[in-house]
């Protein structure tokens, strides 16, 4: 019989992994929590349900072969419960550890990957602290559920200082993290894959660039002369922990150096461009993990590819109709309603340079919404 | 509101079609007589119904923007009477004439594209006048319903002759073409595509090769210095026809020429390997010449690619489950029983030249059936 896949979650990240798994002949199952969920509309094997409903998340698992999720943010204590088969990869506890940014942090200088300096904010005390320590501007991000920008604050003097303890740092239970503001060049992605014989692949180095604090476009492949910094102990991070799957690490490129800014533990983003460009796309290696198989060698041999995010535009519209008039290969959501910002689709291209692929890109983009 | 997509048929042309169109945020339908059909499997808008159905083939036709089909032997008259509203593409008179060997074959002919020589052949007299014309030994094809070697008779001497006239002739009321039979160096292919903007495009010439009738691999890109004695009246023969959609042309390679074997007006296993080698498959170029849109240009910038079919094996199997060690991306159209030679999947590659692309194929073929 053909194995099934379980995916927690119906994002877009969810319907990508569904749609190369129904190509690969596997039996793909969705769980989430409405029925438009880009993922339930293309997945002929679907459960609806809250994201924290013990019982039908339980049967859910039962029913499938190997699970994963689309989304750290879930409640990691409630899946390493209910998982009592060990079906789920990344492990749940993997997911927790990843979804709390204090210790997510805690990790990488643990195992000596550098990342941005940072303290544990919790009260005014340690928020004072973190100043004289980190200094001006300082960056506070939520220790939970923050993305996109979301939950993240620059304070720029210390009357924003003031004002955030006395509207923020109260309210929030769980507290936060603080970093320093580090000037950087430009932001990395890299993709790094695990398989359960514990090999681990990178996918290649790409740049990526946020407008508004969300992904705007990507392009690849770039070099850098100090990203072994970050693999070499991140590999051996990942085996200690017997991490399993996609995991995506953010960089700031601060030119002579390389920091982590932060990992999601599953697809990412900043891998899209794989579905067109590449042996395996980041949504096929992530379901591949999922079986006993070692995975083979990953190879990305074009000479420059991209992707452009389609955000939601300026006004919600609703029911779009997607039409690509140029080049490129469109990959769209299939979203109910879209809100300004919010992930609609995204263009890939391949070129013989990373910033011809750019500019292809930025062109279909441009006959996307102005046609 | 996204467009609605019309399939008629459900095998794995089909399925790969909608596939690609979901992706792109399209809204496809599907049309079969079975539901365990593959494009049934994975199309969440789907219609059950006999294939020569007027009642609910016309229901479908009226409840989609634009239509096509996976397979040329519908019933085209009927189709013709039903499509009032001129959603199909190709038209089904298109459909109706290379359906039929004799007239696909006067077409070749009246538009001077090389094929090999011919007659008609429906009475005993008529195939002793093309013994005589075309000699031994002679390929008797049916004209109506043949495919992947069915329907086809070689004659090589006087007696086999003497049975098929009295076997097949006989009890065959549509009648046969004769063709010579034609010592072939190597088979090709060629894919074209026709936008609603008259604009003819090709995608690279590959090698094809088959294994009892039915294609086993194809590998590409392949050069012919004689190719355009093809492309320069077959493009104008589409323009006249004021054809849409893709359309295969398999050659027949004699080394210093280069005849047609027949024509296939669909997407076509032989382009198959566009899934994952250049800027936009088959599929999806067949998907979007059925909307108003000019295609952009198609290419394919890799320096080899191959794609293997993996067939039934030897004995029949139910349910079997999927799993590729090697490299390359599996296709698998999920069939619920596998018969001797039936497609059951394929896989796809790419290397820096055709051979290696070809041989890392049939070394993933061999792990998936001999693990």
């Amino acid at each position: 019989m053909p194995k099934k896949i379980g995916i927690l979650g119906g994002g877009q990240l969810a319907q990508m992994m569904i749609s190369r798994a129904l190509e690969m002949g596997l039996k793909p199952w969705v769980y989430s929590s409405h029925k438009e969920d880009p993922a339930q509309q293309i997945c002929p094997n679907r459960v609806l349900g809250p994201m924290d409903h013990s019982k039908k998340i339980k049967a859910f698992l039962d029913k499938v072969d190997a699970a994963t999720f689309e989304s750290e943010f879930l409640d990691a204590t409630l899946l390493e419960k209910l998982d009592t088969d060990n079906k789920l990869s990344p492990k749940p506890a993997t997911m927790g550890l990843f979804q709390d940014r204090l210790t997510q942090k805690q990790f990488l200088d643990d195992h000596k990957v550098p990342t941005t300096p940072w303290k544990k904010v919790s009260t005014a005390d340690e928020l004072n602290e973190a100043m004289n320590h980190l200094g001006l501007p300082l960056v506070l991000k939520k220790r939970h559920g923050g993305y996109d920008g979301y939950g993240t604050f620059i304070l720029k003097n210390k009357a924003q200082v003031k004002k955030f303890k006395e509207t923020q740092l109260s309210a929030n239970k769980t507290g936060f993290i603080a970093e320093a503001w580090v000037p950087f060049q430009r932001e990395l992605a890299l993709l790094f894959v695990r398989d359960k014989s514990g090999q681990v692949q990178t996918y290649p180095l790409v740049e990526s660039f946020q407008k508004d604090s969300r992904c705007f476009w990507v392009k690849g492949p770039v070099k850098h002369a100090k990203i072994s910094t970050l693999t070499r102990p991140f590999k051996k991070a990942l085996n200690q922990q017997n991490y399993v799957g996609v995991i995506a690490m953010e960089i700031f490129d601060r030119g002579s150096s390389l920091y982590v800014n932060e990992l999601a533990p599953r697809v990412h983003n900043s891998g899209h461009y794989s579905q067109n460009a590449g042996s395996m796309s980041q949504f096929e290696a992530h379901v591949r993990t999922l079986l006993e198989e070692p995975l083979p060698t990953i190879r990305v041999e074009e000479s420059g590819f991209s992707m452009v995010n389609l955000l939601g535009p300026d006004q919600a519209i609703k029911n779009l109709s997607p039409q690509l008039h140029g080049e490129g290969q469109l990959h769209w959501y299939g979203k109910k309603d879209s809100r300004p910002g919010r992930k609609m689709g995204h263009i890939n291209t391949q070129s013989s340079t990373p910033n011809k692929a750019l500019n292809k890109a930025l062109k279909s983009l441009k006959e996307f919404y102005y046609e």
